[in-house]
């Protein structure tokens, strides 16, 4: 489903959308107020084969970075997440969920620690930029907060590695997963990280400059010529078959980390003091009510979740579908769906309701699909 | 300017979607993650003159509503901005930037006072929900801070007044400009203000509980049909024109109150303390290095303004279009510019340099520019 978006600077274009335009985009999404790239020309399902086979170059410059700089500055980070930060290493990402006073997740971005002193949050859709600086002035700590001008360009599928390794040198291969080094480009030192929001491998480049944007484009995209390189964006089919969550669609401020299976970045033995400790606490020891599962369910092709569908056992509303799309793979209708306690059978019959009233059968699976 | 919008749950449908996708909508703008319609199938041409002689239907539902309840409420709101609050009055909408230390935009939130303990924020395109909880959290101020379920619906053009009479009684006419009342609706209490985004007279309906969007959709729709009612939104042509400003386009986090004419919404005399008052008291002692100004400029039609327009005087670069359409009962070009200090002189002859490398003759207006 793709309606017409109206532009204007509020929606901020970024330092690659003026390549973006000229290899053919058809539709963006809109993430901390800047333009998302989501469509091309080919269809999603074209672009779910190309990105298992060849290398996708995705601007993702909306993941905006948040950057806490100064002598609290670990203070600051610790208080925003539950996740044990003592033992983080310079040259680290780190997956950190951000909750509030209930144990609402406010963002799930990853952390950077560029320094002792100096992190980057690579965040979701939700001004976390806000939610720092309104802690950082309550509290009185010694920090600057601040966007710095910082666009990351990702680099997917299981050519990414020689493709970057071609025009940056073989120190590329030894960068470890969620690890960061750093290239040189055009006299500038950039870092590059091997990450990004697919399971088929590659690398993000945290591009500072974005005067620098344009070129970085070009010369990843000559290079690419012969790995076979495409225009791309997060893929909703390779997305929810490989489990990654989507902050405003599997999670809101509604939800807690340990119900969307994120209980392994949260500490919950009172080692660390953070905003939500109390609450999240309270509901490891009474247990979630709600854990996040796969959803594997019959054909035709679903239509765009934009509304959670309800998935039912027999008659009962167990939980619902956030979202859902065809699997030319799996040749069914994959989705995520967040499923109530006494429910969590892998295999479990259930039923989804579509938009239009269908129901269509289909089984509670695992996360990821594979 | 329209390209695809790829929709999924987190760019969020309101209560009224439904009836704007019936009624035709063809194009969206995402504010506060939520879907706002800004075109439908009449030109903005079209819509413009109907908005100025009939009545319109808008769904501004992203206009969300920031809610600050406790006992030390007040406190935080005038915290959070340079207008004084003490005179504030039950009933008031009162129009009030928010800045940062470096007296930096944050929003330009209307506020509500609901009652001396509870306010609303009704807000541009900004998370102020995460900015006053970590404010809140931060200074362990007693206060409860939420986005209830509130969805505005404004009912905008001169007929707008006699319309909303037939439907809720006599009582509307004694709203006074940038006052509220309430009207009773299918059992419900609901808030309306004479206020909203355009200067052709209007009301904003402050619809509480989402599930009522649909009828109160229709009554209106329904009785408006003998006033000759059409769906619209925010007009670019007539907003401009009226001089008013759009957080993410006129402003940012760039941009203090003082430069973009909101002097007159400051206290710069230490009566109040709020946060950025010696950064903002600093600007106005020293003056602003730029001021809004009104450009009406040659024919033909201008694009979509997504990145700004350079305004030169000789070949001096002194402002720039952040906003800009073709102005049909002006026969010309009205945009919004910051032009720097020195060149403040209505009828400057100026010139705009648009993407495409072409430049048009101009010249410096007052706003509005009627």
């Amino acid at each position: 489903m793709a309606d017409g978006l109206n532009m204007s600077r509020r929606i901020r274009r970024t330092p690659y959308t003026d390549r973006v335009e000229t290899v053919g985009v058809k539709g963006f999404s809109v993430v901390n107020h800047m333009l998302l790239p989501k469509a091309f020309s080919r269809s999603v399902e074209d672009d779910y084969w190309h990105l298992r086979e060849h290398v996708q170059i995705w601007d993702v410059s909306c993941q905006r970075q948040v950057q806490i700089e100064g002598e609290d500055a670990v203070e600051l980070v610790q208080l925003m997440t539950p996740r044990n930060l003592t033992n983080a290493v310079v040259g680290e990402c780190l997956y950190i969920p951000l909750i509030d006073e209930r144990a609402g997740l406010i963002n799930d971005p990853v952390l950077l620690k560029l320094s002792d002193n100096k992190y980057w949050l690579s965040i979701a859709d939700s001004d976390v930029l806000l939610w720092a600086e309104g802690l950082a002035f309550g509290k009185g700590l010694k920090v600057q907060v601040s966007e710095p001008d910082v666009s990351p360009l990702a680099i997917q599928g299981p050519k990414s590695e020689d493709l970057l390794v071609s025009i940056f040198g073989k120190h590329i291969r030894e960068i470890g997963f969620f690890k960061f080094a750093w290239v040189s480009f055009k006299g500038t030192e950039q870092l590059i990280a091997r990450s990004g929001y697919s399971r088929q491998g590659g690398f993000e480049i945290y591009l500072e400059g974005n005067q620098l944007g344009g070129d970085l484009w070009d010369i990843i995209w000559e290079a690419g010529r012969k790995y076979n390189i495409a225009p791309g964006c997060p893929n909703l089919i390779e997305r929810i078959e490989g489990g990654l969550l989507s902050y405003g669609n599997e999670m809101t401020r509604e939800n807690n980390p340990l119900e969307i299976g994120l209980g392994k970045f949260c500490s919950l033995d009172g080692t660390v003091e953070y905003i939500g400790r109390k609450a999240l606490e309270h509901i490891a020891q009474k247990g979630p009510d709600r854990k996040i599962h796969g959803v594997l369910f019959d054909v035709p092709s679903c239509p765009t979740c934009s509304i959670p569908w309800p998935v039912k056992h027999d008659e009962t509303i167990i939980g619902q579908i956030t979202s859902g799309i065809y699997s030319p793979r799996l040749e069914k209708n994959v989705g995520v769906a967040l499923i109530d306690k006494g429910y969590w059978t892998v295999g479990l019959e259930v039923s989804v309701t579509l938009p239009d009233g269908q129901k269509r059968k289909g089984q509670l699976s695992n996360l990821p699909f594979d």
